[in-house]
This record gives structure tokens, sequence and C-alpha cells, in this order.
């Protein structure tokens, strides 16, 4: 999907919505364990009961990797699922991926080739070449870690570099890497007054937010201060939706959370 | 594995090396292809042939993942056969892995309880709350990213932060978290003169030593600096010993480019 196609579904759909698919067995309604593949049908449940109201989601690596092959499996019908019968949908492997040059290639052809994801989340800290692998494929987006929304996120992203913190220097410094218009970056929602130093130096791109609702963000803040002419914001929510409920109602109560959502982002495009 | 069990298997064998599984089916001998698992059992070929001359096995998942659920089943059945075979060999998964603390938990169970590695590699950018999840483990190890071997590895790591590096502030840093004592951290050979630097902030650790060979580090002079009282290095190779031949006496050829490390480790370490 390109940059313009998903700005458009933000302009059709009136959301930014993305959809955290952070599926833990414990989680979810007890009648899907008796299912072959409880993840992917949780899955699919969730994503038929809001596609219409989220532009983008987000399957978490991590929580497929944790099952094995069964849970690859899962993470395969998933994107699938997705990618048949929501094709205008933007879709997202948070995989936090990063190696040197060639390992990288690897990770880019697992996800952009062989799962065929719109975009892959990864981190920083090894640099240009364990990037730019990535960034190679058209119409693929990479979304880097900039500013995240843990705890952890002060340990080192803000130390002071030379005089500007570091998470600013990632951004800068990335801005001079081969094919970095297809660059996006994480920045978390709990930290509002950020945007406003982060736009200076990337005003076009688009940032995936996470942290609104369950880690405490604020939606209209994170507006104010992050978005851009094009929207430019993806706001992701993952257990504020997919665990509205943990009864037979909880696609219904999915869909629930996803609209009051999605009625908030609409209301702010409007009042743009 | 304990680390005590590791040292002592590098006084039996005389021998740190770590041999990477970083398989291409591009690169290996191709009367594999035609077999129904040709990445596990190139993988069991090169473990039989250099199991007695390294102390450890690096499974690079990257190269698993980009053939998706085929490749998972390929890295599962390459760690049961090291686990079954030879139990006394470290393993690492080369994952690079790190997001906030329920996602790194996830990682976590994938990689220490469903596949049973020894350790995994993790990227810090995301600090204290992404890795202490892996730490939480008994008897399993966490390798992080301190000063990689590739080039873009100056792009951040060695940025000046208030008067010291960023990988040294990582390596200090990391020393104040939860069960530090489970950590090691990949320093790559490439910069031999750093080891030094590194031995004054983490004397004790093991240090996982990428870029020797192919690369272009040096074996003698990463030892010179770099090695402690108990060893303290595992050096990996990967190209050098898996494709020291694409014929069919690649495995005789691995088992010699192996020899020829571990000869040069056992006279390094008769010398001490």
């Amino acid at each position: 999907m390109t940059t313009q196609q998903l700005i458009e579904q933000i302009n059709i759909k009136k959301s930014f919505l993305c959809v955290g698919l952070d599926v833990d067995l414990n989680k979810i309604p007890q009648h899907f364990l008796a299912l072959e593949d409880p993840i992917f049908e949780f899955n699919k449940a969730i994503i038929d009961a809001t596609h219409d109201l989220a532009v983008a989601y987000k399957p978490n690596t991590a929580f497929f990797e944790a099952y094995g092959i069964k849970g690859w499996r899962s993470l395969q019908k998933t994107i699938n699922y997705i990618n048949e019968n929501y094709p205008d949908v933007f879709t997202i492997a948070d995989a936090k991926r990063g190696d040197i040059g060639n390992t990288s290639s690897m990770y880019a052809k697992a996800f952009f080739e062989d799962l065929n994801f719109d975009s892959i989340t990864v981190a920083p800290y090894m640099g240009k070449d364990s990037v730019e692998p990535f960034l190679a494929f058209e119409n693929k987006h990479t979304i880097m870690l900039a500013l995240t929304s843990n705890e952890g996120a002060f340990d080192f992203q803000t130390l002071d570099t030379d005089g500007k913190e570091l998470y600013k220097r990632v951004l800068e410094t990335s801005k001079t890497w081969k094919n970095s218009e297809n660059l996006m970056y994480v920045v978390g929602a709990t930290k509002a007054e950020y945007f406003t130093e982060i736009r200076k130096i990337v005003p076009d791109s688009f940032l995936l937010v996470p942290g609104v609702g369950a880690q405490g963000g604020s939606l209209s803040e994170v507006c104010k201060y992050g978005m851009n002419a094009n929207v430019g914001l993806l706001i992701n929510s993952s257990r504020g939706i997919i665990y509205a409920s943990k009864d037979v109602d909880f696609a219904d109560k999915a869909r629930e959370e996803a609209l009051k959502i999605q009625q908030e982002m609409a209301a702010i495009l409007e009042s743009k």
C-alpha cells in the first residue's frame, strides 16, 4: 500500500485507528480454546467486527512466536485473512527487528514477501545498514522506534547526545538514509508534549502512536501536537479494544470501543 | 545451562568457538534442495561435523523466518537436535528481540520455554523493562547488544552522551537491572581496542563476539584485550565455517575451518 492510499483510507473511514492484535490465550473468551486455531479465530472475529472503523491492524509477532510453529501459522492465516478480505487495510508486523545488513534483508523478505505485510517495526540501535535493507522495498514501510511509551524509554532514548536527545538524533540521522521516504516512526502517546519537537524534525512522516488508552495517553493531546496536513498519525489501541469483554459478546464490545475512538477521531478530523 | 557449566565446557574442549547457523539456501550444497527440510539437514551435518570443536551454536532467526512456517519448523528441529544429541552445547537464539514488558515476556517464553534455548540476543533501545522480563529466567542468559560489528554501529552506539559513549552507558546501566548476573553482551571484533574499556565496565561478563573472520576482526587481538580469568568470550564464526565449501565435502571443510580456529584458541588458552 502506498502512503497516498493510506491517507485516502483515513479520509474515507474518518479514522486513523490501528488495532493491535496481541492475543494472549489467557485473556480471550474461553470457548475459543476448543477450536483448532484459537488465535486466528479470535483475530478474525475482531477484524470482522472492526474493519470499517480501523485503517490498520498490527499483529505483535511475540504473541504468535510464543506458540511456536502453531503460532506462526496463526500469524500467516491472520495476515492472509486481512489481505484477502480487507485489502484496503494497512498492515503492520510489530516485530521490532534489526540486525546487520544481510540478516535484515532476510527479515524484510520474511515480513514483506513471505507474509506480505505493508510494514514492519524496527529498532534503530544498529544504525543505517541495519535499516536500509527494509527501506529498499517499494511501497513497503519501515516503522522505526524513536520514542517509546514504556518506562525504560528514559534509560537511553532521552539521553543528551551533544546537546540533543538521542531519539531526536535517531530521527534526524534516519532522514539521510537511502529511501528514507519509506520511514515512519514509533512515538509513544504518553509524552504528548514531545510531539511539537518531533514534528520540527519529521513534519511529513507518519507516526505510529502506542500508549493511548491502557497506557494512559490522551488522543486529543496527541492530535493537538502531532497531527500534520495529511493527519500523519496512526493511533494504536490493543488491549482496550480486543479485551473489552471476555464473554461471548467480546466482538460487539470490541466494536463499541473501536467506535468510541473512531467517533472521537472523526470529530477531530472534522474540526481541522 | 549455568555460566559455570559453560566455563567447564570451554576448558574441556579448549575452545570458545560459537558457530553461527545463518543458512541461506542459495549458499549451501545444492543437493540439499531435494530434501524435505534442507535447512535442518544442512545444520545437522554442520553440527555433527563440528560439535567437539565448538562450545556454542547460534541459529539466526531471520534465516528461518524468511521461510515462514517451514523455516520455523527447521528452527525447532535444529534446536531440538542440539538439545537431544549435544546437551553440553550452549545455544543462542540470535533474535535481537526487545519490546515493552508484556511483549518481551512473550518473546522470552517463545525462546526459553517453547524452543528451550539457553540464551537469546536482545536490543537495548527500549531500556530496562524491555530486558528484565528475559533476565527473570533462571539459568537462561540474555545477550544484549552493546557495540556491534557493522558500519552502522557508529551511527548511535558511539555517540557521546554527557562525556561517555552510548554503548558504555548501556553496559553501565544494565548492571543495575534486576537479575543482571544473567546478562552477557554482544561486542564486535572489528574494534579490538575497545575491549580494554569494556572490560573496565563488565570485567566478569561473557561477551559474544561476532566479526572475526569474514568481517575482518582478529582473534588474537580480541583475546589480548577481551579475555578475563574465566575466558569470558564466545567468538562467533558463521560464513567462514558453514560456507567453507559448496561441494559434497562441505562438512569436512567446515570441520577444517572450525579446527583451525579451535587450535588457535587452544594455543591462546595454553599460553595464559
